[in-house]
């Protein structure tokens, strides 16, 4: 569209290059484009309409078969979220976001359903099952991300709940085959706290034509954002280090996953066979 | 919004029962709760700047720790989608969108990252960085599923990639750490072959406050939402059954999975080690 200019365009602040705005743009790709990580909530109330408009939303996703299976725990209980910011390694926005939604990979429905005919439900306990229900759950929380900055809310997922999914089951009740995927803070940004589009990879790294072609000029396009993730933290007041030096200090090792390196046995304590 | 009649607002065409319109509604709201799966495609080559936008979309989506694990095909070669749509239990219209999209769960990436820094990647070999690299890609294609309908088009994911994804593997020249988690259609929708806006579970049966609290209550929505899913079925023309019967079939056995019990090995023979 031609009142963007280049160096100000929603393209341009995802990349940080300099790139053509698509011709066909429209109010709700400015909204996808414009995501952000938010850290900082005013304390107030949200509208009540908030809520049933994210679980519109989230219900409007794509899910394998319809077989629809997640569930989500809205919760508002100060109490509730302290205890669960403690198991996200504390962080605070997850006590300050008025509402935190915990999203659940849910076979338990189709497992109680599956015994309302009298019938088994042994294909639960495969792998694909668990993987169908966490892409299901992640498309649906997806659209309450992209319906909550729609409605000028601020929001970010919290994997953190995946510190401790034993103490998650424990704090929200949850029955065998249902797993806290990942949290969600919503609320008002404070505006004393604004944050900014963080830059991905540009596409040539991401997307291939045809078949996967993850070559040397793929690798060299990795390796400039570098640059461009460093202004990103500079901007932001954040640790400045190469992008691609995080990431090979965050899949370096067991150590590197910070204690999640146990998942496989804890989803199998919590029910899912993942055979 | 108070030009919605309780008939024909958004929140009824996705659950067919008379629900409050949130006051606070927007396009973007609106384009959201509109998904439905489109399987009749124009031949119409998309505007050239399609892609780029649906890029940037699922570029814009969270990651966790910006580790960006996705990466995605576009594939608009015939033969190709030809053999790919074999694989997919030959559903016709991998063949006729234009455009079909394959996003990948990409741990490559971040290997050939560590190995630029002379750094090992055992972290990747674990559950918890497949999950990871699952949502990231989740997250992202529900992204540019947004992002096409908000351009009018129409769209569907192919779960069938995981059909085979061996085969899938070869025709794609994918390395090992790499998956093909499912596919997209993008095309402009046929209108002799519209499709509606399916009924989804309502919210009593799917979210819950404070606590995970799927009783009797609950379980009679379920079973509710059976006569408004046979309704949609009657008026598309599809075999009529008890969503709640599908379901316990879909879940019954490691046959009703249709071949997909052996995704765990599967991913294992891809290189991953989900361990």
């Amino acid at each position: 569209m031609s009142d963007f200019s280049p160096h100000t365009s929603p393209l341009h602040k995802r990349y940080r290059q300099d790139r053509a705005m698509p011709e066909i743009w429209n109010e709700t790709l400015d909204i996808i484009l414009s995501h952000r990580s938010v850290r900082g909530y005013l304390p107030d109330a949200l509208d009540p309409d908030v809520l049933p408009a994210l679980i519109a939303a989230a219900s409007s996703a794509p899910t394998s078969s319809n077989l629809q299976a997640w569930s989500m725990i809205a919760i508002e209980d100060h109490d509730r979220k302290v205890r669960l910011s403690k198991i996200a390694h504390n962080q605070k926005h997850v006590i300050d976001c008025p509402l935190f939604l915990v999203w659940l990979v849910d076979l338990n429905r189709s497992q109680k359903i599956a015994e309302l005919h009298g019938e088994p439900s042994e294909g639960l306990s495969y792998f694909e099952t668990f993987l169908v229900g966490a892409v299901d759950t992640a498309l649906a929380a997806q659209n309450a991300m992209i319906a909550a900055q729609s409605m000028g809310l601020g929001s970010i997922f919290i994997g953190g709940m995946r510190n401790d999914p034993l103490a998650v089951s424990a704090e929200l009740g949850l029955p065998s085959n249902v797993f806290a995927l990942f949290g969600q803070c919503i609320g008002k940004q404070n505006p004393e706290r604004p944050s900014d589009v963080k830059p991905r990879l540009p596409p040539e790294a991401v997307v291939f034509s045809e078949q996967y072609g993850f070559d040397q000029a793929a690798l060299d396009a990795v390796q400039d954002y570098d640059a461009r993730a460093r202004e990103f933290q500079r901007e932001q007041g954040m640790k400045e280090q190469d992008w691609t030096k995080q990431i090979s200090k965050r899949v370096n090792s067991e150590e590197s996953l910070d204690g999640r390196h146990t998942m496989r046995e804890v989803l199998m304590q919590l029910g899912f066979g993942l055979k």
